[in-house]
């Protein structure tokens, strides 16, 4: 668990794409965030006040978030200086980088001193269990996708958002470190060992009042055959009551995989409810979420409005249109 | 890579039982076993030379295999005097135990002292590639189950050496401690971390000869909710041109998951050869290996005669029947 409200260092950002953690962060939890840090040359700005570490630390910051993507997978000596900074000054530090902090010979060192603590989100803080496939109470939603990068977290969490918004008990699980790194908690799947990846997830999503409902974020596709076996763990450690259906109809071939075609959505329909139905057997389909973000608006709401008929599920971009169509697509089950 | 031959470490294991590890490395492999080393008390019998570690060595023994499991989960001063002295002789150790080698630090300093090798099989000794799902020169078999510890495994390794000895081109390719013990190498992948599940595979039967087949062990069931991630990433990084359907017909239920049915053969041979296809649009179910140990002779015949019939599949248990019907329909394919 990662203490909030954070501080969210955007570093030397070449652009803002390249501070999109940090972008998703300020963008779903917003109250998370009392401001920014930007080195010289940043050129991200998320429209939040600029703060010294001494002004953020006022202002009852307690974790500084790496918000931004590292060059070259190397920690440069312009942040380690603002890093330790912040350790010295009473920070803890969180990070999604592929390298990790606690792999920083002078990073771990001062942490020690301090006793400040580095969140690297990228691997298990956990000890989780084997699966044991027990229903739990309370309901779980799982996002699933023809493909990976289809807008699977940005759906569960616009979906959070949104039945929250209706006055329905809702939490947004994190699968993935963007995830983690948004909500101060979750599981991140990827780095999982296989035999416990169904076990982290009945961890993550425990026992619950009878009309709350877990949120997870999905990862890969059943039809990605490099994650797959990921994308299972979620469909049977999660138990779903409930699936959406992400899709983006662009993709000319499956991600990172030039020679495999995208399912059709029917497809991840019944081969994803078949598998989760051996969990839960009460699963249903409850819509689709597609992402237009390659289409014109006309465009868009068309291929919404045809994937809709041929369904009959609720579809919408949630980006483009809100996810309250989904949110009471939940609220009518 | 471990090395070969083997002494065969049994200890003092308290019934045959507990040395089922040896026995199946003396079963598959006989030619990997120079002798057995005994304690005072051991209560399994290899029906190989005694030896000790001066004779094994004479014989041309390069790894002394921890056969036996150990008890409580502690490798006993007894046990670790042998073992000691075995590196000192110039044995390499390995182990499948769930404790390791390498975390006893008498072992590790005399491994290191001696330039020997210690293999915790249970752990990975390699960085495994993220699956690019390409296709693969050389045939492939996968072995899949209606549940764990249905005999996956075993219908394995017998349909390798059945091919074999019809002089087919065939490496069994194991994912399992007993099996990477048994052959010397392979991938556990239980101990995987999730992303490299599937490359792990890919890794695991790589190009091969046109007339090759890699007859890859299977793990868990894609109807198991605590492994069927990993079971996908057999599934799907082992791109298999053929299927074999495991089943064990007297369970009441799921291994480990009282609350879970067993699924039919069919509903398994659906699921895997849709999810198969994916990855290998040309794969093929080619036979049914059923696990008659709990029955009579003539009820085990009768039910291998009716499944063949009501699935159009070879069906036999290949341990009581042989695997020789397997091997021709892999040839016939």
């Amino acid at each position: 668990m990662i203490e909030t409200p954070y501080l969210l260092f955007l570093g030397d950002a070449p652009d803002p794409l390249a501070a999109k953690v940090a972008q998703g962060i300020k963008d779903w939890r917003p109250e998370n965030c009392v401001g920014q840090f930007r080195l010289e040359g940043c050129k991200a700005d998320l429209k939040i006040p600029d703060m010294t570490l001494a002004e953020a630390k006022a202002a009852g910051a307690k974790t500084l978030v790496i918000g931004v993507a590292n060059r070259g997978g190397v920690i440069s000596q312009t942040w380690k200086k603002v890093l330790v900074e912040a350790l010295e000054e009473g920070f803890d530090l969180a990070s999604g980088l592929h390298n990790l902090l606690r792999d920083e010979e002078d990073l771990a060192a001062v942490a020690r001193a301090t006793g400040r603590t580095l969140h690297d989100v990228r691997i298990p803080s956990v000890k989780y269990p084997i699966a044991n496939g027990e229903p739990r109470k309370g309901k779980r939603l799982l996002a699933v996708g023809t493909d990976c990068s289809v807008g699977k977290m940005y759906t569960a969490l616009a979906l959070d958002a949104a039945m929250r918004e209706k006055g329905m008990k809702s939490t947004f699980r994190a699968t993935g470190q963007t995830g983690i790194l948004i909500t101060g908690d979750g599981v991140p799947l990827d780095a999982v060992i296989a035999d416990f990846m169904a076990g982290s997830i009945e961890y993550l999503t425990p026992d619950n009042d009878d009309d709350h409902w877990d949120i997870i974020e999905g990862q890969g596709s059943l039809f990605h055959v490099s994650y797959s076996g990921v994308t299972m763990a979620l469909v049977h450690g999660g138990q779903p009551d409930a699936l959406v259906l992400c899709h983006e109809p662009t993709r000319s071939h499956m991600r990172g995989l030039p020679g495999y075609q995208l399912p059709t959505i029917e497809a991840v329909r019944d081969m994803a409810l078949t598998l989760a139905q051996v969990a839960n057997p009460a699963c249903k389909v409850i819509g689709v979420s597609i992402n237009t973000q390659h289409m014109g608006e006309d465009e868009a709401v068309a291929y919404c409005k045809e994937i809709e008929d041929r369904m009959g599920l609720p579809c919408v971009d949630p980006y483009r249109h809100g996810a309250e169509r989904l949110a009471e697509a939940v609220a009518a089950l």
